[in-house]
This record gives structure tokens, sequence and C-alpha cells, in this order.
């Protein structure tokens, strides 16, 4: 069975590129600096659904993403989370966060709607993250 | 410098035990079946700040909690969050949620005061997540 985006994930992110496991996306919310790793594997829920050498693969796409949106936006704290409660596929968030946004120092998740960006600003977000991931 | 658990962490929690890398502890909140890992090295606050070998094995401890939350619990989801906006100290939530918690299908982080077990209960927690761990 192929791999297929969750159409919610795809609804609510703008697509950066494909690293060697995982899809990523750029969540399409200006509030936050917000990306999502998705491993393009079919059925999967959670993290110990993914064979050990995937996981190890995953965590360094977790790094690499952090990586990025540190040096992007220099953020407070960086904020990994694979949760699922509402979309089932195994989806990793990466978040820059910093003391003044709005849903600070709480959690992002399901904090009230989100701000889509500006097609320009859209475009730079992804240019951004292309260039530090490699990906295309 | 040695690794020190924050004091807030250790407020909030009852030691389970030690893995390879990471201490283990019960978040003191009956309210979810809800663990934590924290890398025993000093002066961590973000997963990059982890060499890439400790990482793996963080992944893999990760899963092993996951593993032994799925076998006592049998929740409807996992959930594993590295947030660290309130405690800075690197930590690794691992919750198992149910579909009919209080906080579902939203994060259990800062919601609502903690409801802490009852001496005999926190042991059996601690119990079973020792023999499914192997850890002392």
């Amino acid at each position: 069975m192929a791999f297929e985006l969750d159409g919610r994930l795809a609804a609510d992110t703008i697509p950066v590129g494909d690293l060697m496991l995982s899809r990523v996306l750029l969540m399409n919310d200006s509030r936050y600096p917000w990306a999502i790793l998705v491993p393009r594997r079919p059925d999967l829920t959670e993290l110990i659904d993914l064979p050990v050498a995937e996981r190890t693969i995953l965590m360094e796409e977790i790094a690499a993403l952090s990586g990025a949106l540190r040096d992007l936006h220099a953020p407070t704290k960086i904020n990994v989370a694979a949760l699922g409660n509402v979309v089932a596929q195994l989806h990793v968030h990466v978040v820059a966060r910093y003391d003044k946004d709005p849903a600070w120092p709480g959690p992002v998740f399901g904090k009230g709607p989100a701000v889509p960006y500006e097609p320009a600003a859209a475009a730079a977000a992804v240019a951004g993250l292309v260039a530090r991931l490699g990906v295309a």
C-alpha cells in the first residue's frame, strides 16, 4: 500500500519537500514558525509503529528541522510533539516558540483559528526551510 | 558538571528508575497514565543539544516507555512531546490518552490542577513501569 497524506494535514499546511523518510510541511499559521514531519509510510499511527532504523532517521529529521527553525528564527524554545489525537496519521510537530507568542507558555495545539500566511510570506517561509534542509 | 534533576520536575513526579540515558519519572497526576524521560546529562534544553548517538538512545527509550504504557493501559493514542516552555531542562512527556479523558482531544499540558495518586495507586503505577522497563 502506498503512502497517502492525510487530507486534514494536507488542507492545513503548505508542502516544503521530502527528506529521506519524511514529508516536510509548513503549517499554514503565520502566528508561529511551525513545521510538520510525516514519515512516508502507510498505516502509521504511533512512533512505535516505525521500525527501529526508521525511528533513528526520524529523530535525525526532527533534529535537522529543529536546527533549521533555530537558525531561521532564533526562538526562545523549540517544541517537538507527536500527538495525533485529532489526525491519527503519524506526524511530528516542530514549532519555534517565543516567550511573547500568543500561546506561550502553553502548547500551540488547538489554540484558536490559524492565521494563514500571505502568499509572499508563505513563499519566503518555504524557501528558508528548503534552503536549510536541502529538500526540493 | 553533574546531572541534577530540575526541582519542579522532581516536585511534580514520582521516581521510577534509570534507563541507559534517561531518568524515568511518573507524573503525579492520576488523571492520565503519564511518564517523563529526563536524559541524565547536565545543561540540556533542546533535543538538538544531545549528541546524535544519545538522540538515538533517547528515541529508543521513548519507544520502550510508549510500549510499556500501551501494554499497561491499552490507550486510544500515545502522545509524545518535548516542550520545555515552563521547565527548560530537556524532558520528554509520554502520555497514554483515552478518547474519554478530561483533556481529549487537546493536549494534557497545563490543563487544570493535577490529581495526585493515592499512595497504593502510586506504588502500583510505579511497579508496573518498573517491571516492563526493567529499571530499578
